[in-house]
């Protein structure tokens, strides 16, 4: 299933997108999209019965905002340098084990929302990320295939970064990770019955129309399994948690000077292989 | 004012410490103390006239558990080397600017909650640190006294860290500060208003009944004031948001070896002039 949220900010209603792309309405049959939810089988059954019998309202997609598509997101655990062509353009060692930092679930918006570049900022870069939203309380995994059982499914993620800020100030990554706005996600979350192999997806990213990130999630050094596995051996996993697991090469600091960083009025285009397109524009804080 | 939140574990009833030391119910004039109430004026004045005329039931404290004084946190920033002296005993220069990284809001328990030590660990330390509690949006603050007419509160915190996890695993420090129950909280918030200088405090840390730490908040390297006004500039703070401010000298990290780190048994008590303090138990995971 392809479940959003749509509507105002904060004012978000639960839909579906359905198998032919028609949006409907999820409001009659659950409250929201959050971890909640996602940890509630019996909840996501009435969702797929009221699908398949065909009684979910149509909704008028027409001017509908499309916010993140899970509500409530606990903490946002991110993997850095987890692609083997993007750790090569950074100049660093592929990890020896995954490398963690975190995004504030704050930093959320929707997939077409507008992305900030902060005030002072000349070292704002973009990255395309497989985002892995949990539906199990997740601790001491033992098995890659136990980690996948707490997954509820994946999405799109753009892991927007402040390059200066994340290396040149001092500290660690997190304060380049976390400006207002720089975590859009979405359009849908696809439950992951529908991603049968999630080492398998085309990942792309586009600034101004021109392509800059063009991988797949076949060249990650840590595949989702194993990362859900290790962050469950440092911290707990809650529904509704999501981990962001790294970007493929392609990012402005990979690129010789001048290195084209993001400006207020770019406009960024990602996708990933059967789990929709995002697009932003640019504005100052 | 004394805020405190008492009752089981995500069942809290919001409650006041009165000026004699009685506990009483405030659950009859606000639901409960989250960032939604530290941002609304008019309702801490009900619970301040409310206290005034006695008007508040008395609450029972015996057997009653004490939760974090503050619901639904959504981040908790931390500041890295923040003293003199614990820069010092680490080996490491003092900062040229605050260093930050993370704790998931779900780290945060009680202050006489039960703490886990994290499977596998052999490096579970120890930190008292003064939490400064954010009472209104703050982003991009221009002054000193523009951060401060922004925090709503202070409270002692403990960020328990895994030494090994943080410093010898790759990646950032999160790795070590994340792991659960990592951030007793509490027994009060008492708001800012009772603390006019948030620069004079003493902090005290005792492991199995021996003094370990005894600093004051007057050797921070940057002041509660610049810490507020420098972490809104790289993110957006919101009610209800937590800063742990850093830790004073004396954690075992910095003791010659055999450093006498943290093991299942241990109890640690901690305090801070004025705000209270925490006992907790640790415990295997």
């Amino acid at each position: 299933m392809k479940l959003l949220r749509v509507g105002t900010s904060g004012a978000e209603r639960p839909a579906l997108l359905d198998a032919e792309g028609v949006l409907r309405d999820l409001s009659g049959v659950v409250p929201d999209i959050d971890g909640a939810l996602l940890a509630d089988e019996a909840a996501l059954g009435r969702i797929r019965t009221a699908a398949e019998a065909g009684e979910l309202p149509v909704l008028d997609a027409d001017g509908l905002r499309v916010g993140p598509p899970v509500a409530r997101i606990g903490k946002v655990v991110c993997i850095g340098l987890n692609y083997h062509d993007h750790a090569k353009e950074t100049g660093a060692e592929p990890p020896a084990e995954p490398v963690i930092f975190f995004k504030a679930a704050d930093t959320v918006v929707g997939p077409y929302d507008t992305v900030l570049v902060p005030r002072g900022s000349v070292k704002t870069d973009w990255e395309v990320e497989l985002a892995v939203v949990i539906g199990r309380t997740a601790r001491y995994l033992g098995s890659h295939e136990e980690a996948l059982a707490h997954v509820a499914g994946y999405a799109v993620a753009h892991d927007v970064s402040e390059r200066e800020f994340q290396i040149e100030r001092g500290g660690t990554w997190d304060k380049g990770k976390n400006c207002e706005t720089f975590n859009p996600l979405g359009p849908w979350l696809v439950t992951a019955d529908e991603v049968p192999d999630p080492q398998g997806l085309g990942l792309k990213l586009w600034v101004n129309g021109e392509l800059r990130q063009d991988g797949s999630t076949s060249d990650q050094i840590f595949s989702v399994a194993e990362v859900v596995r290790y962050v469950s051996q440092f911290m707990t996993l809650y529904p509704g948690d999501v981990i962001n697991t790294g970007t493929p090469a392609g990012v402005a600091l990979g690129m010789p000077e001048p290195k084209p960083f993001l400006r207020a009025g770019d406009v960024v285009q990602l996708e990933i292989e059967g789990l929709g397109r995002q697009r932003q524009e640019f504005k100052p804080a």
